[in-house]
């Protein structure tokens, strides 16, 4: 393996590492001595790439806004819904996802870091406002607005979700999130061609492997 | 001053003092000696109310859900969305509310005392199961998940609306995200006579004062 590719995984591993960290004790109670724990490297491999907490933090918070895996749609409104339904399906799954909601959350926390709501926002209002240009969006609707209720939304739902006892599927709370709003956004033509199934996540990452093997 | 109604009064003291350092502080940095300066009030008259931090959270996270205000109208989903607005009102008034907003989004203290969502999402429950035996539904809504989806993103778009920079008006973004989801929850005839406007909670806190006066 070169050099470059093996501080990238170095990286990416600390990274993880410090994501588990705060995802389970959160970020003040989270100590360097657990984050070398957990990813099972030397203190000096840390140094090289994160002098503090804090830097690990940020690299956290860093990779937290992304549409990874979602692939151009027939209407933009549909990768609108993907985005939303895939990081539902990989949040449980990806500590670095995890982490970044933990941390945005934790008022303490966002007082150093601030959150990437303000990024999740901007990708989705330039999302919605290419769909309303295409005519996919109702008239009344105002793609900036309709972004930040619903990365709140979003938020919230998942919050609420973890939290209790026997928590539901969280792609299957978002695909009812996604249906209760969608009507009152979508022209009746669009709406009725949208998918907001929650097997819709499983079925687009089968769909990239197959590309990504062809 | 009947020395019952003193007792309550100073219970009540207590409660705001505490709800004010948690909710700037947070659960673990609040101290007893901070909640005492707030509150003005000797650890005498502490100890006779409250044995300890941990009660004195319980006593936040027990004042917290509340349809105080909302009085019966034509439509329970204007019941509804009476408690939601006036929520949203009252919150960054009432140190109470958003402490226990804290309280809950904390997962530390989550776990000490759990939330108050599971209560919220039942009352919301039974308002919009009497609305859908009333007809005022259409028939497609679960109105218990339309609860728990609802309580989700109510709270989100709180937390997200406070971590701004330039923090939009609260009532205002629950007035936008109950627009958003109305008309796929309301009959149509319902649905025109619903008041959703971000001044309602003035006018409704009005009334009430207008009726208390009379």
């Amino acid at each position: 393996m070169a050099r470059q590719q093996r501080a990238i995984r170095t990286r990416r591993i600390f990274l993880e590492a410090a994501a588990e960290v705060f995802d389970e004790h959160g970020y003040d109670a989270a100590t360097i001595a657990a984050i070398l724990d957990r990813a099972g490297l030397t203190r000096g491999a840390l140094y090289f790439h994160f002098t503090s907490k804090e830097e690990l933090a940020r690299g956290v918070l860093q990779e937290a806004v992304t549409s990874d895996g979602v692939s151009p749609q027939i209407f933009k409104l549909q990768e609108w819904i993907d985005i939303a339904l895939l990081l539902a399906y990989r949040l449980p799954r990806e500590p670095l996802l995890s982490a970044s909601i933990r941390l945005s959350v934790d008022p303490r926390a966002r007082g150093l870091f601030g959150t990437r709501w303000p990024d999740w926002i901007t990708l989705g209002t330039e999302i919605l406002t290419e769909a309303k240009e295409r005519g996919e969006l109702l008239p009344h609707v105002d793609p900036g607005a309709t972004s930040r209720l619903f990365v709140g939304a979003w938020t919230g739902v998942q919050l609420i979700t973890e939290s209790m006892p026997e928590p539901p599927d969280l792609v299957g709370e978002i695909s009812a999130l996604l249906e209760l709003i969608l009507p009152n956004n979508a022209v009746p033509g669009v709406l009725a061609r949208l998918d907001t199934s929650p097997h819709r996540p499983e079925r687009i990452l089968e769909e990239n492997r197959t590309a990504a093997a062809s």
